[in-house]
């Protein structure tokens, strides 16, 4: 373990949110049957905890993309950052509890409109499980919670952004292209700093 | 102008950051040369306040889409909720100051991320110029200065969702598709409220 300081970990959303989920709602097929609440032995869904830098969550990101060298003072200034914009960031992890290890995640982050009586929408984001455990249903278990949790919050809709190799596996889990109404556009800014 | 109750009218966000945007920084042209800090005679650009209530802000956009009846307390509390995540909603008006009217918004949604050493993106949201004052650059006004906003605010990238029809007009603006990683997909809910 080496040495480290006991400090409280804190939940970045109230975890009783995850046992309310009806995965009866979702219409993807787990075979074994999985949830939420009994992910399968040793393994436990919930949401993501100040104390999980020590468990990996950062070196699990690197596989889906570039990180780069977050320190645990970073990652505690970008949780509290978080937790500070009340019902909006729900970063959700699977950890391997044996291993003490963050192994899989995936983020509802929702958005707050005018539009559409004042609705929230919202956004599925970051979404990756750790290579040794892909194939076993954790990616659907996790991104079907995501979009429990969505519905379970009111949101009228949740979306996401992906390349073309992911389509299909998203078209299983119930997204959809609308004809005519599925571009993702965006501009990329050279790495600035004014603040 | 009716009865109406003084309330202290508020921004959603600090003023001052819409004074700091450098047009020269956008490839965009404007001809006449028009930019948030002067947006053309009697038009005023500026963070949506909790007064624009009164000033046809939620009529205008019933012109992007189904916005429904939403009454000012209604507002009040979306404009309160969103002004208490630091550093997230980005509501922008052009105001009609002859007439007091809000003729023009567009949001900037700033999200939090750990990946890219704990970058921020943004998102374009719902942009809508009034239908009397279309064609007069306001919407590449208004959607450039949410560009220049995101920039400031060190997004490594700003990004948004259209159908097709849209393609040609957010390209000018610089916004693009990115070969094999274009798609938004959608999942969408039947009305519910467990809250
Ligand atoms: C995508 C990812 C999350 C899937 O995780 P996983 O735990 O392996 O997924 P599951 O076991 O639940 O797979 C469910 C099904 O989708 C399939 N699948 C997985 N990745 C797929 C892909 N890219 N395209 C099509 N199908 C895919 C699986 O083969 C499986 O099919 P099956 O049930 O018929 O065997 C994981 O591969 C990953 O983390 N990849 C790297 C990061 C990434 O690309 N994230 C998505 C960014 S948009
Ligand atoms: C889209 C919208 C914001 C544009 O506002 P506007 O003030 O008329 O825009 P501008 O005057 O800055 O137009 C800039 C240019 O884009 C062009 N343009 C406008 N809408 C366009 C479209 N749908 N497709 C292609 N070009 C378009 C204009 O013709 C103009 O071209 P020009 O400079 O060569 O004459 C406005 O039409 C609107 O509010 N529409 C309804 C709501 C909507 O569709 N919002 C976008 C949702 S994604």
């Amino acid at each position: 373990m080496g040495q480290h300081t006991e400090v409280e970990s804190r939940p970045l959303y109230d975890p009783d949110l995850l046992k309310r989920l009806d995965f009866s709602e979702s219409t993807t097929k787990f075979e074994p049957l999985i949830s939420a609440s009994q992910p399968g032995d040793g393994l436990l869904v919930r949401p993501l905890c100040s104390s999980d830098y020590d468990k990996g969550f950062i070196q699990l990101l690197g596989q889906l993309t570039k990180v780069g060298e977050v320190t645990q003072e970073q990652f505690f200034k970008r949780f509290e950052a978080m937790k500070t914009c009340p019902n909006t960031y729900y970063v959700t992890v699977i950890e391997d509890t044996q291993k003490s290890k963050i192994i899989g995640a995936a983020t509802l982050v929702v958005e707050q409109k005018f539009i559409h009586d004042c609705a929230v929408r919202g956004r599925l984001e970051d979404v990756v499980v750790s290579d040794e455990y892909r194939g076993k249903q954790l990616g659907k278990l996790i991104i079907t919670t995501i979009m429990l949790l969505a519905k379970y919050l009111n949101c009228y809709k949740i979306t996401l952004d992906c390349n073309d190799k992911m389509i299909p596996f998203y078209s299983t889990l119930g997204y959809k292209l609308e004809p005519g109404n599925s571009n993702y556009m965006q501009i990329r800014f050279e790495k600035t700093c004014h603040l």
